[in-house]
């Protein structure tokens, strides 16, 4: 069954560390651990945003290799979950893609490590991926994190992990943990 | 508050694509994720376990560049992280090091991708964790992952992380997942 649950990694618009709005390099890191949660948790799709060509490129190249290039035989585990990797210039574009498909605007969920007024919780937004019929784009900073302008544009901003008085996660380190509490099984907690 | 979890990452014995019992090399990218989950969750120290010396030097120059060298000044969130870094040559080395620190044998739990007849859940863990007084360590095979050798030999082995028919995450991701399960804010998720 198809999922409503798309992944965006956004490489602009988004912070560097002085508070700056930069666009952000691609790390092949978060290309292929993202893509492999994707795929271990159902989502349906997964979106390198990055309006650089250079980056476009190389994503483009990266994903070539592994799915249809000498990577897709020497490791054909990884040609499935690269299968789920697109990359698109804009939010804006993402958006349209989806909401096109679906015929129906996607909501757009951003993330961040810092707490936002209307924030929603884990449970609240795994409630309401039940309802299937509703494509969601959850949205995920590299760099320093999401704008605000980005927050402020979504239709859902999603609580923060809150750790022990530390939340300096990877980006990877962040989408593996959120896919895992809106997507992941729970009976498996309590085996 | 002295926590009694520790991690380690095993770099050897391992599997590799094949089968074989190998020595993976050091993934900076390794490095840095999980010693940001492991500061985020609390964890009491993160062992590097890898008997190459050019592997040991590797992690212990990176350590340094960001714990005491330049990389402290320019980026000191990852000095907090890195500071629980520490490289052992064997398991045993760890074990003796943490059992002798705690006067206390040390619990191994090992983890890993695939079922093994006496694997404990996320819940059951996450209960023996609360006995304070009890130090554990849980071991992360790198590579295609810890040796049947290393898990006969561990006090328990932990039920993997069941996705959709897809159980290929990364080490990185795994571990960011199973340290939420096992210390993350439960409070957090109904918020």
């Amino acid at each position: 069954m198809e999922s409503n649950l798309y992944i965006g990694l956004v490489h602009h618009p988004i912070y560097n560390m002085r508070g700056e709005v930069v666009a952000t390099a691609v790390t092949p890191f978060d290309v292929h651990d993202i893509a492999r949660c994707a795929k271990t948790f159902g989502a349906e799709g997964y979106f390198i945003i990055t309006p650089l060509e250079s980056q476009i490129e190389l994503v483009q190249r990266l994903v070539q290799h592994w799915v249809g290039g000498a990577g897709s035989v020497y490791n054909p585990v990884r040609k499935e979950s690269l299968a789920l990797v697109r990359v698109s210039r804009t939010i804006e574009e993402v958006d349209h893609e989806i909401s096109d498909h679906w015929r129906k605007r996607v909501k757009k969920v951003a993330t961040g490590a810092s707490c936002f007024p209307k924030s929603i919780g884990f449970e609240v937004l795994r409630k309401l991926l039940e309802d299937r019929s509703t494509p969601f784009l959850l949205l995920f900073g590299t760099g320093w994190g999401l704008t605000q302008e980005v927050k402020s544009n979504s239709d859902y901003v999603l609580a923060p992990i809150v750790g022990k008085g530390y939340n300096h996660l990877s980006v990877r380190s962040a989408v593996a943990i959120i896919l895992d509490r809106l997507l992941g099984d729970r009976m498996n907690l309590s085996e």
